[in-house]
This record gives C-alpha cells, structure tokens and sequence, in this order.
C-alpha cells in the first residue's frame, strides 16, 4: 500500500509518499510545496491545489495521512493552515482517496513510541525506518513521512 | 457588475447574487448549500465544491465577497469552517475571480449604518436596498446577500 503523508501549513506544504505495509516500509520520494509571501493568498492556495494534484496523478497513492494541528498559540495562523487543508482534503476527495487524521503527539508516539520525543528523536526514527542515509530536509518533509509512517503503523 | 457574496460554514454555506453598482441594486438568486452531518467531512467538502462550481458556471459572477470570521469563541468551529472557504477561495481563484472578505461587523457598518446593528435590522435592510417583498431565507442566504451588498457598497 502507498500512503501520501502530508504536513500542511501555510506558506509550505511538506510531503512524502511511503510504500509497503505494517513494518516493512520504504521511502518512494518526498519534498516540500512552497508559496511565497509575496503572492496573494487565492494564488497561493491555487499553486498548492496544482502542485498536490500533480504529485497525486505522479505517484497515485492509495491513501492520505495528515497532521492537523487544531489547537494553536496562534488562532490566526491555525486558521489560515486550515484554508489549504481544506483545498488538501478536497484533492483527495475528488480521487476518492480516503484520509486520515492525525495530531502531532499521535505520530510522534506511533513513529517514537513516546507522545513527548522531541523534532529530532521523530526525525532520527522516520530515518530508520525508511533505511534513509540522511535526515529528509526540509523538516516539513521529514514530517510528512513521519505522518505516512505513523498511517502505516496505525490502520487496521 | 455581477457579485456573489458567500456566508460560509461548516454544514451550510449560504449564497446569494447581487447585481448592479453602488447603490442600484438589484437581487438575482440566493439560496443555501447545505450537506449532512451524517455524511462523512471530505464528502461534505466535495459536496460544496461541486454545488458552488455550478453556481459560478450559471451565473458567471465577476467578483465574490466572503464574510470571515477569523475569532470565535469556538475555535475548533472556526477551524472547521476555515477548511470549507478554502475550498470557496479555490473554486474562485482556479475562475480568475477577484475575492474580497469582511468581517461581520464590516457587513453590518456597511449595510446599516452600524457596526452594532442586529441581525433583524441587517436582514430589513437587505430586503429594502434589493426591493424584495420578504427578507430572504435561510438567514444564511440572507448574510450572503448583505456582505454582496456590502461589496458593492465599499468597493472603488
């Protein structure tokens, strides 16, 4: 099975497309969907709804995970990373790709085996996982696997 | 020129078409997109996208005004309802539609004369700027019509 995990925010986008099933799992490719500040935000959420669909027709995922994050220090920014998240669901509503939630403390716990591990503890893991050389950069990306590990871990 | 102005939530975005300039108004159509609670969020989102593509394929609008609620005090709400004008901010922006936002206060200022006005009063003068016999229905058909009119109102 391959998952399209996603990290979505405002101005970039992380994601990273991760094969196979349970425990056995391989990293296919990952990056990260970058809008700039300078863009008016209609445009900024049509460059994320373009870019996704063409990753979506790339590498035609059999399900998406999503980290929401939807409690904030900041309602403001909260609200504005929900506008894209929106526009996130609806391309794979419209695949009928089904979706699933996750929140920041669930992948870390799934992916860690801890709730509280730390950014580079979740990272280091994903690595491992994946049988990675590196750390995936940017760190939107190395989320977004995070979150695809974590769908692989937790379906039934 | 030709405004469709949007009231946007999570289990009902409310619409309505206003014609005409500044203050020679006329109402074409409202009405109130509604989905089930029962049906599944990314079904709900797609079911808004498509009913709202098929409002601005038959009435072609050449701007859309959004009213926004950025505070609530229910912010899970408010996150909720942010994911659905995403998916209103894309379906105008893939068209090339310019869009504008108000916050409800604006609308109310704009329409009435007051910032504190209430909904009733809000509602009255709707019915009275677009010559209709009874005020409009749903009250969320009835929102969308007045941040339309609060478009053409405040736009230079």
């Amino acid at each position: 099975m391959r998952v399209i995990g996603i990290d979505p925010g405002y101005g970039r986008v992380g994601w990273g497309v991760v094969e196979g099933r349970r425990h056995e799992l391989a990293c296919c490719t990952w990056g990260c969907i970058e809008t700039s500040k300078e863009t008016p935000m209609p445009d900024r959420i049509l460059q994320v709804w373009r870019a996704l669909n063409s990753l979506l027709d790339e590498w035609s995922p059999d399900e998406m995970a999503i980290e929401c994050l939807y409690f904030s220090k900041n309602v403001t920014t909260a609200i504005q990373v929900a506008e894209v998240r929106g526009v996130i669901r609806l391309a794979a509503a419209e695949r009928g790709i089904p979706t699933a939630e996750y929140a920041p403390n669930q992948v870390k716990q799934a992916v860690t085996g801890s709730g509280r591990a730390d950014k580079r503890q979740v990272q280091e893991m994903v690595r491992r996982v994946l049988a990675l050389e590196t750390v995936p950069r940017p760190d939107d990306a190395a989320d977004a696997l995070a979150c695809a590990v974590c769908h692989h871990h937790c379906r039934r």
